[in-house]
């Protein structure tokens, strides 16, 4: 099962258009003169001595910026876009050394430090990352100069690395560098990629002795404890290693670097260790908005049903990394359920990493905000995005998710074809040597209606595998205007519908949404009796400038919102208001709460329960268009009454 | 109003006679030991290359240990224990500089930079504590070396500092010193002292430029921004600060000397500040427990209600500084708030801070704590106390609270005696020339009646003033059998009692301690949905080794504990059980919760509410008495299911 390249996917979505178009039209331009204006582009040209020194992170964010840009390039050509990036191309050339060596930090500052600290100093990352690019680059213009330069970097880098004798049997301390090089195998066909690849992941966290602590003697260092190598996930073999542990994107990365792997080897233990570690991230380390990574200062993932919302982290990056994994693994596995997660991501964690406008980012997608909290180190209100940051990685990584996001859409494999998310648009596919066309037509996610026509050129027999999403409690599919009964259909999440299809055929999907009240399994403490606003694949928060301040003192009556047998939500408590002039044009939910009274206190902070509580009605909005108007407060899980009390009533 | 000095007051009370033992018997010898081990002892003989180098803290905690050795000589003399302070005294006469200048890491180590850090470097901090000390073992042994050498000390300070011409205008980094100036001042009489504590408050924040700017500049270092001096109380001048902030113990070492000086001099922008800065903390800023300061990396407040309860600090310093803060309040006004807030801080999170056998001791008294969570910086899991920290300020200054407790309990003035604390035990007092005693029966803080016998050598008048706590709904009096009504006696917070006493006059004062449910102010977010249980003065948590794993899965049916009028919680639905044997004597409560149940989750993070619940019953322990057992979870702050949804069901 491969996907199909987003440059066979058409969108016209209303949800994914604007953001993919505002990405192309604003974000690149921007990143590219941050790039400039920072001296990271320029790195290559800078001099001892002279200001904007370059930084072991720099070639990774320009990188990211050159694959967003490739990306654009290959649905929209761009001749200006398309000449800054040659210009960049030229002084890659010129900076890489003889031997194939290029990091623009360790060739014009440290050239003595080269590879002498793996665990630290990111140049395989920087490399990784511009591997990314250049296959990007030459897939997107069919130009070979950025390919070559990197395949030289590649085998500069299969050279030194490697438990052939007489190589350095070392790791990146950042993951990346493994799914990278298995894109560039996939483009230039050289095994030494693949074999590269694997022997990163295998050899990673082997002890007696570990190799950074070979490093850390070499440099004249005391060795560290092998433990402490958790955030980087060297502390362990990889076979060896249980839950998703440390650092959130190198893991994701580490992941799908793995996932990359088994699909070309077959590599069972590697396979194995996907399938705990997903389960490990997603059924007890995950928020609810498919963020990952709830400590920020390791930016990595703390113990189980450990997600605090208001001093979590769930980094940008995080978000994207776990969409990479858990794509690999849908095609690995053919299971909605990685969709699921995917979708999860996509529609909320990851877009909430930038503005409507497309100028400014999150680092850290927090499910709570309080208005004034002192935290040490943070200086930027944790509501308020920024233009850029000191390591930059999130705001290219966003866009070149928004780049290449048509890729997320369908895939296909010899038997049939797979939607795998809901967007207006279309894609097209071979099956059999015949072309054939898959139009969406759907207000999702704020519609439950999917049209989807197929387009053949002749009649042919294929299975078109739709994705029902986990959320969605009564599906319903007709073909031709014929209902099928879903429960037959029905195979690790997705509707399988095989027949001949001929010209214009239809399917109508529906996906009931009605609001969804969410709650947390019991261990997250952080959010115990409170409940979460979801519609769709969209979950919803509350933000001060449409309730007041003081969202921690609302309550959401579940007891009363649900039906009587308490199976589900009543829907007319909630309205649902459609806003195409709000943010973009977003669903909302309003419902009636019960706020708690303040005004009775009277220079208290503790006293015997007497609460008394005001009605009000409040406004939820989707997560990922929060903190787009004035900074203030937001949280996602609401206080709650909980559904139990009916009980003591009766 | 003055306290009764400890001396003068015996205890022979089930709950504090132990601990008060048990820190004379054990810990003071622990602490000498480690001190001497550690090297803080011997600093004064430290030698260059030599191991042990003294470090900028160590004085001071040798210093808390001597002043708690003092006290602990004037309750209860013991050779050997005044031959180590002797031994002591002596390497600091030998120490001391011809000068006066007197602190083991700047003569030693680093002599070239004596008073050019204040801001972090501690000499004036170690001053303080030294002088305390000195003034304690004066008292108690009436020898006066160590005074003289503080005295000496202090002289050659104020000869550094001050606002006259040529004087440096600097203060301390780390307030301790003014307090300490106060203590010397009443000691010997010098009003230079007193002066110079003014000195060193009203100077404290003064921009244009600040001290710290200058010291800076005088270092080669860069001036910080002002506001940064925050976390010191030192971004403004003390009459402009409003809310209680930065690190907790310097803020109440800082408000004690305030209300020190005030007391002397009566100056009045001290004493506005004073209750500003009160009203900000106990009524914003404090946990349940009495806990001060919720932010582990500054030690410090953070904001207006934002009380974290497994990611909070509470030092155990802090609520031992609020305690010297509140007494100090409380005789500037004799108001029993004052005495409520020391309570709370004393019963709970003071005592807290040591293990019932007086050998561990907690830096940080959470009020929740998971079994596995990561944390930066953390190595010792947060339900361990640990013998010794390497800045170890907390266990000489629970032992110094400890040995000098007595002075809690009982206050004169010329009007009255006033009983602050339920004690078992006598204290002696003056009164117009007559030596009176008061005599204490209680089981206090476990029962709710107090006996209390005024012995009089002859019949005189004055008033009996007895605290009221706040917590208390429905206090009763009897004088020698007679009800009074307290509401006629009632004042700010005391019942006065003005009469002609005589031998063995009786009042008999009951304190109804029903097990009371407790909610936090709507803004404080982490308790939201949260009750604690509290009986008397006494705050509960719910431990692991009673109640199992999953704390935060236990919720309280509140609506159904209450009343039906929601008034009170009915007492029958409590087991209130005295436990002599366990953990000291305590007594335990039980009740019935709801468990929300997990076996009905199959690998899920998040999904629609179906909750389920088993009934359970819990045991609560009084905080103050937990982790003495296993290792493991904690919560004070249980889940509740709210009383309003008794709205729901008419």
């Amino acid at each position: 099962m491969q996907p199909v390249t987003f440059t066979n996917v058409k969108i016209t979505d209303k949800f994914w258009g604007p953001r993919i178009t505002v990405n192309r039209e604003v974000t690149l331009p921007i990143e590219y003169k941050l790039c400039m204006e920072t001296g990271r582009i320029n790195a290559w040209e800078w001099q001892p001595g002279k200001p904007n020194q370059p930084h072991i992170y720099w070639d990774s964010d320009v990188a990211k910026w050159v694959e967003a840009g490739a990306y654009s390039l290959a649905t929209n050509p761009d001749p200006r876009l398309e000449k800054q990036m040659d210009d960049y191309i030229d002084l890659l050339a010129k900076g890489q050394l003889k031997d194939g060596y290029l990091n623009s930090h360790f060739s014009l500052v440290e050239p003595e430090k080269r590879w002498t600290n793996l665990r630290d100093q990111h140049e395989l990352y920087c490399a990784g990352h511009l591997m990314e690019a250049a296959v990007a680059y030459y897939q997107a213009t069919g130009k070979k100069k950025f390919l070559d330069i990197m395949c030289r970097y590649a085998d500069h880098i299969d050279k030194t690395f490697g438990d052939e004798k007489g190589k350095k049997r070392g790791y990146p301390g950042h993951q990346e560098i493994e799914l990278a090089l298995v894109k560039l195998y996939r483009t230039t066909g050289e095994k030494r990629y693949l074999k590269l690849a694997e022997f990163f992941l295998t050899e990673r966290g082997r002890p007696s002795p570990h190799y950074y602590n070979q490093e850390e003697k070499a440099r004249g260092e005391e060795a560290r404890a092998v433990e402490s190598y958790i955030n980087l996930q060297a502390h362990l073999p990889i076979r060896e290693q249980k839950d998703a542990v440390g650092h959130a994107v190198r893991a994701c990365y580490m992941y799908a670097g793995m996932a990359d792997v088994v699909a070309e080897t077959g590599n069972k233990e590697l396979m194995q260790a996907c399938r705990r570690l997903w389960k490990s991230m997603t059924q007890k380390r995950m928020y609810i908005t498919g963020g990952i990574g709830s400590e920020r200062f390791q930016e990595g993932f703390t113990s189980d049903y450990d997600l605090p919302n208001d001093t979590g982290y769930a980094e940008t990056c995080a978000a994207i990394a776990l969409v990479f994994f858990a794509h690999r693994m849908l095609h690995l596995e053919k299971d909605g359920q990685y969709a699921d997660v995917m979708e999860r991501a996509l529609y909320n964690g990851v877009i909430s990493g930038v503005s409507l406008d497309g100028k400014k980012f999150f680092y850290a997608n927090r499910l709570a905000v309080k208005p004034e909290v002192i935290e040490r180190g943070y200086h930027v209100h944790p509501a308020a995005r920024q233009e850029w940051f000191g390591c930059s990685c999130c705001p290219p990584n966003v866009a070149r998710l928004l780049a290449s996001f048509g890729t997320y859409v369908y895939s296909h494999d010899n038997d049939g074809i797979w939607i795998n998310l809901y967007v207006a648009g279309s894609g097209k596919f071979e099956m059999d040597g015949h072309n054939i066309e898959i139009t969406q037509e759907t207000a999702y996610p704020w519609g439950e209606k999917v049209g989807i026509k197929i387009s053949t050129e002749t009649p042919s027999h294929f299975a078109v595998n739709l994705r029902i999403p986990q959320w969605c409690r009564n599906p319903e599919i007709k073909v031709n205007g014929k209902i099928d009964d879903i429960s037959k259909l029905l195979k690790k999440g997705y509707a399988q519908i095989r027949r001949q299809w001929k010209k214009d055929d239809m399917i109508e999907l529906t996906l009931p949404m009605p609001v969804e009240v969410i709650e947390a399994h019991p261990d997250v403490r952080q959010d115990a009796g409170k409940v979460a606003l979801q519609r769709g694949p969209i979950v919803y928060c509350l933000e001060q400038t449409d309730n007041g301040p003081g969202l921690d003192r609302i309550f959401l009556p579940v007891a009363s919102l649900m039906e009587r047998d308490g199976s589900i939500p009543r829907q007319d408590n909630f309205e649902i208001l459609h806003k195409p002039k709000l943010l973009g044009g977003i669903t909302i939910i309003r419902t009636v709460a019960f706020v708690k009274n303040t005004d009775d206190w009277k220079e208290k902070l503790y006293r015997p329960v007497k609460s008394n509580y005001t009605k009000k009605q409040i406004t939820a909005i989707p997560y990922c268009a929060w903190a787009n108007r004035e900074v203030g407060e937001m949280l996602v899980w609401i206080n709650s009454f909980s559904t139990v009390d009916n009980q003591f009533c009766m």
